[in-house]
């Protein structure tokens, strides 16, 4: 049997000049240069700025701009949606599959500041042209566009010498914040190495250091030999709720093969991750029968440094901790960085594996 | 001119054998011994658990038993609120001025666990018997008899060798997942020092050592002399919006006196430092002509290991970015660490500055 095909890539630039990526699943065929962008749009605000947190030493991205942008707008003016006729969105075509493109309000500063690290780049990643689509129930051939274009696209960025870390990840639901209910992911390509990846480095070197191996692969071997948190497994990848699980529901779905990011695994086994991230998300509205907010998020490897260090991991977490009830960050979270779990993570584990597994399509 | 009294304390014990205090204002005069606890209490629930992290090398707290705590009663159902005729709270007394007392849904392990630190306990702090007062519309007195519990309790709680840190706190507003509206803060007696402080003192000693002084005081003079960021300054006292804030109100309410912690000062001072914070508070009410949601926090020195390294601060962050908005916490934040502020430090600084302060009363 041949290899699947992979998605075709084609490229445009928007209205003031930022880029735009098509990812076309393979069944769309060959499709013609992506059209122009017809709307007149006013210059690119000025750009973010990093400042460092002595107190903490990390650094915050103080990004003003952010406070005009796009706030739950009615689904008619939704400009993730393809351009129509003369509702001109942030998608020139009238249709995509897959749309990649430089987010006009972005986190991350675009030019080298004095005294900060060198430049960023934010990215939004539109993942159907159905704005009421969700990525636990895309189909196969989608949600491996979707992942060629996660490890294509961290590959170019990470190829910047100014980028130092690029993390591909989701936020659904109004619940936490998201003002686009349009089904779409951010590409963040931070100039720096963010503060919660610099810990898991620490954690994983002294690890590697003390023991000689790596210390995702020894956690997941014991999870596979204690059973109570896996939720589901393939011959390839492995989805559990950690042992120390910091939020109601939080789910890791890792590779078995140590590799550092998205670009190093085989197609096939690339295929088969994105479908069980799809199959876990899909079990989360199953256990709550309900449209669950979320945050799933890779943790790759550094763009240079310390490469052979971090496995490859999908985080997926979420704060509903029961019907109609959050999860909220206070006091000890966000002030004191201690987490206070209210659900056991065997019990989340459990549910998880008794709600319905996504149906291959 | 003799110095102000100081607040009176009494002591009892609740029904399920969990300690009750009461700090009565000095013009409360001498009170009689409170009353005893009428109710009959079912078992306190088993204990919260600890467990590491690996990943980060950080310990989680597992509370399933809160999954059950009192979630937003009615006003007549209020916990908090002082026991008439047969309307029993957690309060025995018909009329307190601060109650602090053991919380029934604790977040901390009561007692020691194998492989985890030793104990710590959870306790509640009623800040007024009127269900609808504020922290920030409190008198000077309240707020002296607050200040005295916060310093007395943290000293007792340190003196356990079970407790590592210490913290005080108050998180107002359901925006940010308060269950309970009657004002309140909480003191956590944690048995290791939290992630966030330990990033404080990591900081602050590499400062010490490079530097030969206090980082506190080192920024906190930056902030003087730039005085773009000052909200409000006494003569022991001064609060300020840090040049790098991760929220977008965010204020550090310091002592200009290098001291480790809130029983360090003198009485003068505490108060002093205790009535900025409700100015503070007040402000931001201001700014927003509304019950502005936060989370106000005081890091102190750790109960025994590095006493001299910080300097005690009162956090306060909130999330309303605009009106009707709030800011969350997801990807960036919340799965790596990396904050994004959508307001400009300066610009938060200046409508503090600008709103109108607390009036003495």
């Amino acid at each position: 049997m041949p290899p699947p095909a992979r998605a075709g890539r084609r490229a445009g630039l928007l209205a003031d000049g930022r880029e735009i990526l098509y990812f076309d699943d393979p069944s769309s065929g060959s499709l013609p240069d992506p059209p122009p962008d017809r709307r007149d749009l006013p210059p690119l605000p000025p750009p973010a700025e990093l400042r460092r947190d002595e107190l903490v030493d990390e650094w915050v991205i103080v990004a003003t701009h952010r406070q005009t942008r796009t706030f739950l707008p009615p689904t008619r003016d939704c400009p993730l949606c393809p351009s129509h006729g003369d509702s001109l969105t942030e998608v020139p075509a009238s249709d995509y599959d897959v749309a990649v493109f430089e987010n006009r309000f972005p986190s991350l500063p675009a030019a080298e500041l004095p005294g900060a690290p060198a430049a960023g780049r934010c990215d939004v990643i539109c993942y159907s042209s159905e704005h009421d689509a969700s990525f636990a129930r895309l189909n196969d051939e989608r949600l491996a566009t979707i992942a060629d274009a996660w490890a294509e696209r961290s590959e170019a960025l990470r190829a910047d010498p100014g980028v130092a870390y690029v993390f591909c990840f989701e936020n659904r639901g109004e619940q936490i914040g998201v003002t686009l209910h349009h089904p779409h992911g951010q590409i963040y390509a931070y100039p720096f190495i963010p503060p919660r990846a610099e810990r898991m480095l620490a954690s994983a070197s002294a690890h590697l250091e003390r023991t000689g191996s790596c210390l995702a692969c020894d956690l997941l071997a014991q999870e596979l030999a204690d059973g109570r948190r896996i939720v589901a497994a393939t011959d390839t990848a492995v989805a559990y709720v950690p042992r120390a699980a910091r939020w109601p529901y939080e789910i890791h779905v890792l590779p078995r093969r140590h590799v550092p990011d998205l670009a190093s695994l085989s197609d096939a086994e690339r295929d088969e991750l994105v479908r069980l991230q799809a199959d876990v998300l899909y079990r989360l509205d199953g256990v709550f029968d309900a449209a669950v907010p979320y945050i799933a998020g890779w943790v790759q490897a550094p763009a240079r440094e310390q490469r052979d260090v971090l496995h490859l991991r999908l985080q997926i977490v979420s704060p509903q901790r029961d019907v109609g009830k959050l999860k909220f960050l206070a006091g000890s979270e966000a002030a004191m960085g201690a987490f206070i779990n209210d659900v056991l993570p065997e019990d989340s584990a459990r549910r998880l594996r008794e709600a319905a597994g996504r149906p291959r399509t």
